[in-house]
């Protein structure tokens, strides 16, 4: 850690901030410039907090140099982590398309659905059988028996599923309905509980961005899953919220190749909720691959039309198939596979 | 709910919309004019959602024109909502300073908080068990004997006390604490299923605004609580995320007589989290009070210098008396009364 | 334009509003429904403004429902504008990659950068005489000198030239040195004076978005220009500004889908200023070029290490080549042809 | 400035950022820490930029230590700056509130505003004869026979006036009439060719926040000014651009304090703009005083219903008085004084 002392600050209270740097097992090394003094904590730092230096008289910033997190971080992990989902690789080389309903509705509406996904090529699932709603008096999702009916319309195809957790509750439901992929969403990015909750588990977790998280609260945010044991983890950009309201979020692609370079872990992208609107959906989903994305989460509704939610997000099953084209080319002109 | 169609639509599409409206058991009134067609849909607009009218052909754009709150809205609820917090009221003339230290460290630390709380003239208190860090490697708090600290604290002055619920597993706990106030964090706004949870009982809530949520969204996790009962509700603004660095958040002032025109409920200010530093928290308490906020949640800590967490954010016991001096002759100006 | 009326708006106050709508020459369509009465303003709405409605009795919101954009909408031009800049099209089915240093620095380093530009396959150059800077302190740009220098440089290859208006009164200049595309900066996006001026002439203008300009504003900014007589207008997405501190701007990919459908005229996009790092480039590039852009405004330097400005986000004149290599096949997998 | 080097950078890495911070005719101060090499740049580090160091192999952040602003921080200037505006103060202990409508439409208007201010107690009007609009459709202002009835309507009750400059080529004109106070607008606070101009006259400058301006691009923008020779510069706070669509912009009342810490110049807020409706207003201005502010500019039109532009925004002259009535409480409670 730095901390950067005011013009003019006096020596004893350059000695208070080094009385407190030892004090925590530390040692400092002051640097005295022309217009300020800078004071460096030697040491593992992550045992200081900034806050407690920027009180002290004299301090006009204290700021951490060393990264806070530590498991998910590419400085101490070089190769790119894969992640096995029953089977199916997400990560390295292949780059996966998970396609499926916004919520889960009924058993034939997901094993159409099932079977769309599967002729289009993808080897996972997603759909929602518990869903964050803005609104209580809207469809908050089947619940429990959709888990049952996703489960039971993905085992048709070998598709492994996923879908997303909202209540710590519920997570011993998900792992005896032997759920392949544990969602965790935007509104619970930084639900602490649960996150050390999935950390304990052995299932892969999908964590998607907040929706104005920074990258470091994000990678923070995965360093809770990773400190309680589960590594497998994949981060999933969303969109981010801005002052813009032509659409509804504003998919951060820059947030991949950043990502990528701070972390070891795959980066996926779900154009559908980005953007808001199916039209939308390609353009995004092909920006996504390009700049290098290891999968994207897509909305496909074997009839929008009469989508339970988010109708005006799904794409029908034959632009899901068509997208699968031309993503495939777009994967090959940078070296990569798609739904490899 | 308004559905404008596209320059040119036709005859069929104009149909197709009218259908889907009836079939929702509401009718329709269109109107045409010189470039657009725009149909109302006349009855009970809730049970309709934009986006299944988004995805008609010919449709331009769909938009509630009803509020989709219903309990906590001012429309249907004119007069101020006072809310009574083990005998003391929030709301209506009265501005109430909530003070306390960020965190639960000691018992100690909690009586004498206690001591310069009643001393400072504030008739509630605050305080934190559960702190959500956004590092996993940083202090999580005392947890449940936190809560006994401060309990016993708060119990020699007679102060009702506030903190922090993380978990929907601890609300049993809460209860027999007997926690007079149940507050909602930032990042749990949209914490669904723990909205639903403290909707059901029968302590009044305070609800942080999330991060980036808009007003509509925080007023619809109102209805969340609201609908399952429980009307004690208190809106509490803490600085939204901005592209600004200068400082941690941005105190949204305008949220509060905006709040104040569209809900019943009281709404009150935490100017510690918004600024992040404690000299800014006097200039942001007088902002507060002079928009119109009933109540502050402010850190005040015996002695900052050794706070736990958050300790650049913390008055000292001084502080917050000389503070609620100004404070009280601003309540006055706009003819309230403080800590009444 | 719409003007929904509060729930219990009286006859008096619908008259009103309905009185106003007369006067301007509009007629009114009235729609009563069970919460709310809406007045629908039929004829030329362009001449009405909501806020002279939003401040009459008994009005809840005002709003316009057709688009306040004219010339540049594709709504009343439906084909695709192809620019012709000097003998190179941009538009249509071509993606054109636009390369060149930041800055304009001496006619030794723009020979040398022509060279780069042509050898790497690109068939237009940019460059700044004249650079906008945060800071009074810091190089403002060689001025008239660098246009001379530029213009000279260019010409060996052919290859008409983009550089930067900031002030009125250089215009005259610009003409004279027959500078090929005039650049209008983010932080002139709205500096209306300087978009009626360059309105006026008959050279290409590249309007950048303001750094939290909306879509809508941005597309009334190009309304400016076209107002005047210049329909020869190319969008240029840079970035826009959000609460990420990890780059220095977050590249909004969405914008071009949205941009493609509301307007015929072609967007391109700035990777370099977007993410501030070179090594974001080539990343983003593909994105911009897979999500549709029709151009890119690339930053390459002959020697990035002793660029006068920006230097870290300069791609090395083989970086350059290289991505063009790669964008080629992108360009290809959707159709469409790079440098054509 | 501070030079992070990546953990595990080489000697010859370390060695050639050294070269460069000596080539600068600076000195280095290296510290070696257990996971990275920290090097500090001693003397005046405004000649150097971080991007020229973050570009050199093995740097992973350089960032600059002091500030970039010098005249109008307040580190070199303590006392406070107060402005002398033909005999009025602004600045010290006095809020002056500066009153008038939004845009000069007549003589009768302005005459009865003039009127209507003086009454209110203030001791400055404002009014825009040249007004920046969004769409080229709408009034764009009187122009030059604006500062006329301006001019006229205020030497009646010897009030200085206040109004917009929004292109270079007009500063003349405005010298001729002999404007008090020159202000530049939101969309102008970067444009430097204006600021540079402005600099150069001896007339007190109102430097509006651009509308996603940082507070640290707010103070270059001044400093813009300042270098020019003219120190006579107001900050004017007016609301930002934020996520929140429920009004129009986000007065971000804690740049008044933060402002008050970083210069020593006098910092008003402009309300109107920033809620954009007049019911509004009061809150945002009895907030404003409250947090600090040495003025605000207030939209008061004699008849609002009848306003060219930004109806909605106005206050009327009853209400006008009123809130002056208020204000003067709350600046007596923070021990200042209104419209002195």
């Amino acid at each position: 850690m730095l901390i950067v002392m005011n013009r003019g600050a006096s020596d004893a209270q350059i000695d208070a901030v080094i009385h407190r740097i030892r004090e925590a097992g530390l040692s400092e090394h002051v640097s005295r410039g022309v217009e300020r003094t800078i004071i460096g904590a030697i040491g593992d730092e992550r045992r200081l907090e900034p806050e407690t230096f920027e009180l002290l008289p004299g301090v006009e910033q204290a700021m951490h140099i060393v990264k806070q997190y530590k498991i998910v971080a590419r400085e101490w992990h070089k190769e790119d982590t894969v992640i096995d989902i029953a089977g199916v690789k997400l990560g390295g080389n292949a780059v996966q398309v998970i396609g499926g309903p916004c919520s889960v509705e009924t058993q034939e509406q997901m094993n159409l659905a099932a079977d769309h996904v599967a002729a289009a090529g993808c080897k996972l699932m997603r759909g929602g059988a518990f869903k964050p709603r803005t609104s209580p008096y809207t469809f908050q999702g089947l619940g429990v028996t959709g888990l049952q009916y996703f489960r039971d319309a993905a085992k048709r195809h070998k598709l492994p599923i996923v879908t997303e957790l909202m209540d710590v509750r519920m997570l011993d439901t998900f792992m005896e309905w032997d759920v392949d992929v544990i969602q965790i969403g935007t509104r619970n990015m930084q639900n602490f509980d649960l996150l050390k909750e999935v950390g304990k588990v052995n299932k892969p977790v999908i964590l998607k961005r907040g929706m104005s998280a920074t990258i470091s609260e994000w990678l923070m945010s995965a360093e809770y899953i990773a400190a309680g044991g589960n590594h497998n983890i994949i981060f999933c950009e969303r969109g981010i919220r801005t002052f813009e309201t032509a659409y509804r979020n504003v998919l951060d692609v820059t947030a991949i190749p950043v990502l990528k370079k701070e972390t070891h872990l795959p980066v996926i992208v779900d154009p559908s909720h980005a953007g808001g609107k199916a039209w939308m959906v390609p353009a995004l989903s092909r920006a996504a691959v390009a700049a290098g994305a290891d999968g994207l989460l897509i909305e496909m509704h074997p009839n929008p039309c009469e989508a339970w939610c988010d109708a005006d997000q799904a794409l029908t099953p034959q632009e899901l198939k068509d997208l699968n084209g031309t993503l495939a080319l777009i994967a090959q002109a940078i070296g990569r596979q798609l739904n490899g």
